[in-house]
């Protein structure tokens, strides 16, 4: 069904260059990666270990210190620890995925290139971290996703109810990460990105199954709800390194990674092997989504109703890959996917000035080529 | 089919005292929720009206300080405006709705009696208000409800995808604009009793359907789904004012408060009218959910198998009002209920000397009778 590792790498490689892997990027921060790693757990998981929590009364506001009747005193002590717990199930499942941490890699290595990665680095990457994975729940929900990251989605699981609530609660504890490193800023600059995500998603709906969709309505959603996050990574290291003045310069530089990293996620979602990808091929098409290699083919092929009839064909995965590329889109999204590379190599060099390390400023280029070349 | 206005009365009122409404009891803070209104309408409905704000290119990044390929600058400038808006109608069904705004007239009344009210405190309480928003959005998905505050409710008009995004959407806007608050401690408090909020859902979804709830279970949930905030409230208002060393305490009140108003939420929803309460009564025991009212009838027909029995008989809602009056079971209810106001009025006293307006001590007061004698 699927087509073959070697021919998945021949239809998206522009070159036979190999860029790093995400594990060897992230090499230099991998210690700073394992603390996000840790405050990830601590507060969704361990922490959320409901039925253990709730065994030692309340956790807002401790029982013991409210002047209660009677009656409700008495209640409350008959039940101490007498809830099964789904939560308990829903967070190892949850700990027992765990993404590339694309959104931490930035962050830290944007910190590291600007100063000594700050103590508060790993908290707030851990903090953005979980506003992806809230945003990742609610959209298992909404698409109905049977699979993430290669594994049964949480709501075909445990339903979307607990799916909605666990996302909300993610965020909560998200915010409460953020706060903790005590510069307001970064609330203001997460809570508008988040917003962004959500009015992008709600953007998007509007435009399923519309074969009309224009480029320029691609790029905002994209722009909404993948790269206005990416663009708070980059600020926030800029923040928390004291680089007030070039905060706007780093923002860019993210949303601009984010953009290029939104593309490629869409270009993967044709060409990549299920296998790697962790999700069907073509699930985006499949669902009504159609992002730019559609948007190109369709503008190549004469107009959105030339679109409709030739998807209405149900053609397979390896029929829409060769019409990708008999009609030059894939040539012609990896053209603009190099040429948006580019802009942020160019970015980076403009930043350059302001880089107190070589070698992280080098890791920043090399996290654009593996956003640009990766294959998951 | 629902009893008349006076046989309710007479089914709830434990004295024939009539205690002040709520608009009467924020008469003092009027100016001050109406800038809590307008927090609200700009947070999230007129800045949200997308297409305008598309129509001057995207929100977070400026589209224009982008240093962006030619043939994306082009697909971004040929699509201005070019979206129709769904958005835009949800913001003005949100809009048009509105609550009671209790949350910030908690948040106001503290503090006013506290200090002469902080220019932040509409913030404040525009932010919770907002976050007592995105969950009602989130449980009309979950409740799959067709009501909110007698209207349909989001999902019913819009479909549930919108509405868990637009939720997201509110709860980051609600934690930016408590951003602006400039006290990172109320960030940590709101987003704990959020992460309650979410956990007590999420817990109550496990007892759905099941007739041996133990009373404890129940003051778990009230506790951390609804009194939490309001823990949040009134602390956030003690932290506004200066009043750091009885934050705590006034946490504890907000809470005793909370539980107090769930408690008069579940009973009202077996005894009040469906047009003064805007939803169907008896909608939680129809759902499975089975809140004091009922474990107390339980506990006096004979356990759990006895209660089974007798809803499966699918007794009308007279029938239930019936039972519960026949049982004693509202008699207690009410007994219970006047415990908890009572604790209430005793820890206001305690934080008397605190206090700096006496008239707004008292609203206090009058905020507590509210919410034991409430009607809807």
């Amino acid at each position: 069904m699927n087509s073959s590792p070697s021919a998945s790498a021949a239809l998206r490689a522009p070159s036979p260059s190999r860029c790093k892997s995400l594990a060897e990027v992230a090499y230099p921060v991998a210690e700073e990666l394992e603390r996000v790693r840790e405050f990830i757990t601590e507060r969704v998981f361990r922490e959320e270990s409901f039925a253990e929590l709730l065994s030692h009364t309340g956790d807002t506001v401790g029982w013991d210190r409210l002047v209660l009747p009677e009656w409700m005193e008495r209640a409350l002590y008959q039940t101490h620890g007498s809830f099964e717990s789904r939560t308990r199930a829903m967070s190892m499942h949850l700990a027992a995925r765990g993404g590339k941490l694309f959104r931490a890699t930035l962050i830290l290595t944007t910190s590291r290139a600007l100063s000594r990665i700050d103590a508060r680095a790993p908290k707030l990457a851990a903090g953005l971290e979980l506003i992806h994975l809230a945003t990742l729940l609610h959209d298992d929900v909404i698409d109905r996703a049977d699979l993430r990251r290669g594994s049964p989605s949480m709501p075909a699981l445990f339903d979307n109810a607990p799916t909605v609530l666990m996302g909300d609660h993610v965020f909560a504890r998200a915010f409460e990460l953020i706060s903790e490193c005590g510069d307001m800023r970064l609330i203001a600059s997460s809570s508008r990105a988040t917003s962004a995500m959500c009015r992008g998603e709600i953007e998007q709906l509007q435009w399923i199954g519309r074969h009309d969709v224009p480029e320029g309505a691609y790029f905002r959603l994209i722009e909404m709800k993948t790269a206005a996050l990416m663009g708070a990574c980059a600020e926030g290291a800029a923040l928390l390194a004291g680089h007030d003045h070039s905060r706007g310069a780093w923002h860019r530089f993210g949303v601009t990674l984010g953009l290029l990293f939104q593309m490629t996620d869409d270009l993967l979602d044709f060409i990549a092997d299920d296998s790697v990808l962790g999700k069907q091929t073509g699930s985006d098409s499949a669902a009504g989504k159609y992002t730019l290699p559609m948007l190109i083919l369709r503008d190549r092929i004469g107009g959105p109703r030339a679109l409709r009839d030739f998807l209405e064909a149900a053609p397979s995965p390896e029929a829409i890959r060769a019409a990708l590329r008999d009609h030059g889109v894939l040539d012609e999204s990896w053209r603009r996917m190099e040429d948006l590379a580019q802009s942020c190599r160019e970015q980076l060099d403009m930043l350059a000035p302001a880089c107190a390390d070589l070698s992280a400023q080098e890791s920043l280029h090399d996290l654009v080529d593996f956003v640009l070349l990766r294959d998951h």
